[in-house]
């Protein structure tokens, strides 16, 4: 049987690059970029101000001036006009604007005295001189040049990035086209939500875990129930495997009378890769593709199963095709166990885990959360995650650190 | 001057609960719902076989039967009917069924062996006999009873509360209203990411920024731009102050000449709750609210600063308006400093950070950021969040716990 390792190594070189499309800004949050970036201008594009006060000419005051006559104010937002008597006068400045040519050095409010003079005008004297010239000013390109590449391709853009992108006026973006995922689920035993279910029906859940969970990755989602039927999955399985890039079927994989699946995806022309993973949950997990279509996942049924199977296969797979480019994987977790664990079986262990970060010691820590079964979903609930355990031991002290897939 | 725990003390004052609605199954994930949902059923809703195999009465077993006739094969999702001959004879049976009445056991195929008997029908030879009645059987109300509450108000609805949520059939979950949420430039100098900025000018990033991340928490977004001009703010904010939740204003709060926002929301009728706070970045905080409309946060109007404001203040507002009734907030982030900080001002830092989780002991670790500029919104993309120094103190050692504010 395969290890966890191996099994995600099939599954990774799988996972080809998805094409670039063109979206609008408003359409851009969320998705991941697919081209560089750079400043269309210096950063800042002026000399900045950064502090409200007067702009004046450092070297009047190095040659004794401390009283200048304001010239007049001026606003962020208005063209910067020259000082125009740079050894004794200074304009009045906001935070934001772009120092007047003539002006080198910005003396704030609170180290001024602004008060009328005797000629009508307004005089500010300098009461904490500046220690030097370019005193309250960013200068024009000191955070980047024309040119500097801002965001490279595979940047998940978030917030800050899309302040980036704005900045930068690329009103249109090359990302990542979306996965297109078919989620499946099969089994007479499952009826949909709005029915009530006879005594030996459950209602669907799973599929509408798999798409929520899925959705949130970015990509599209469509969803499908098929009864255990082989006639069923013969008619709809062929143009599932063409029209989607992923599909994630839950049940139907184990070794039982009615788990056609395995067969019916070899018949509609997918390809098995692995089935059965030396794991718990997730043992019976399927994995195949069809030459030149989709990838797929036949993922257990069980509730607990299936979710953390697909974290811990799909969703890398589904990040990797997303973001083929990314410069900066998100970085991994690892967790203290706050307990000792143990488990038998030479299996790899996926054990559900709340994480709980430490006041003092800034050490995360990862408290098992037990299922009272693989069915009983309400497990996955307070759970944050899991810690992979490796089968080689079947003993784990608490203080271990392990990786976490957080959910 | 505020410190930043007053400041919060006071945004915390101001979150008053919103109302719920009913959505619909298809619009309630990431949604937090406003009800209590309980077990509809006893869960499982059957006595569950847990592997395929055959299913028998244990008695059988202990009177020494150990070959069984398979009187037919039973399907998950096919309605159990009674073990006709439970002293000699067996149900095939799979993984979901529901076991049929007259069985208690499940025996698994690798601990059987099937051949066809003489008589023309199939024979089980238990090889590996179970450890004891109710072997492979989950049983019915075992994970928990109809009326159990499973998921509380407060409740974040994601992938696996959906699946509770679908189990249980509430096809129509009352949720939280989104907060109605007002992301508003002001400033002259900003101009639309479509148009070619004058020397002077910079487009507009901050307000798409705040919109992203609002939007993030759930909230429904517009956003405004207004010009340094109190005839405009005049006629726009009151409307704004009526239709909206919460106001984010970003901008035109320092002590500058064009910064009339704080004159002109308190035309508008919103009370000024607080004006600065002791913190760096994000000093010239506005905070305040118009009595029976919105919450009015004026960020400061530099990228680093607007950002970790909203984060500091905002984005909490957020999140307990909207998850009013939450049973278990998120848990709180503290990582250990990974260098040594130094700090003069008698001010709370908000420290930029990238986290990284140590793969050896499991501790985080906080690696500082430094922004060239408040005004550098690059400086954002690699930090993870901000560690929140206390202003008693000026040197920080490494190694030393802080919180963390997450982005």
């Amino acid at each position: 049987m395969l290890t966890v390792e191996e099994a995600a190594h099939r599954v990774a070189a799988t996972a080809q690059p998805l094409a670039p499309e063109p979206v609008s800004l408003n359409e851009a949050a969320g998705r991941t970029l697919h081209e560089t970036l750079r400043a269309d201008r210096p950063f800042p594009p002026f000399n900045r101000v950064t502090m409200d006060g007067i702009a004046l000419a450092f070297a009047a005051l190095a040659a004794g001036q401390t009283t200048f006559v304001i010239e007049r104010t001026q606003l962020a937002g208005q063209p910067p006009q020259p000082l125009r008597s740079p050894s004794t006068a200074a304009v009045e400045i906001m935070t934001g604007a772009a120092l007047p040519p003539g002006a080198d050095t910005v003396v704030r409010y609170e180290d001024l005295h602004i008060s009328p003079g005797p000629d009508g005008q307004r005089h500010a004297t300098v009461l904490v001189p500046p220690p030097a010239a370019g005193h309250n000013v960013h200068p024009v390109g000191s955070d980047c040049a024309v040119g500097t590449p801002l965001l490279l391709p595979g940047t998940c853009l978030g917030a800050p990035e899309m302040a980036v992108v704005a900045t930068v006026g690329a009103h249109t973006v090359q990302v990542t086209r979306r996965a297109r995922v078919a989620v499946v689920s099969t089994g007479d035993e499952l009826v949909p939500v709005e029915n009530t279910p006879l005594p030996h029906q459950i209602r669907r859940s799973n599929a509408l875990m798999l798409a929520v969970a899925v959705r949130a990755t970015g990509a599209a989602v469509s969803t499908f129930h098929f009864p255990d039927d082989p006639a069923a999955l013969r008619i709809g399985l062929p143009a599932l495997l063409t029209d989607y890039d992923l599909l994630l079927l839950s049940g139907g994989v184990s070794k039982g009378k009615a788990d056609f699946l395995p067969t019916a995806l070899r018949e509609a022309g997918a390809e098995e890769i692995f089935h059965e993973v030396s794991q718990r949950p997730g043992k019976p997990l399927w994995f195949g593709r069809k030459p030149g279509g989709a990838v797929v996942f036949g993922l257990p049924g069980n509730p607990v199963s299936t979710f953390l199977t697909y974290h811990r296969y799909a969703a890398p797979w589904l990040r990797t095709v997303q973001a083929p480019l990314a410069v900066t994987p998100p970085p991994p977790t690892f967790a203290a166990l706050a307990e000792d664990v143990r488990f038998k079986p030479a299996l790899t262990y996926f054990l559900l885990v709340r994480l709980e970060s430490g006041e003092t010691d800034g050490i995360l820590r990862a408290h098992p959360v037990f299922p009272n079964s693989s069915g009983d979903m309400t497990s996955l609930l307070p759970a944050h995650g899991f810690m992979e355990l490796p089968l080689e031991r079947d003993f784990f002290r608490e203080g271990e650190v392990w990786k976490v897939w957080r959910f």
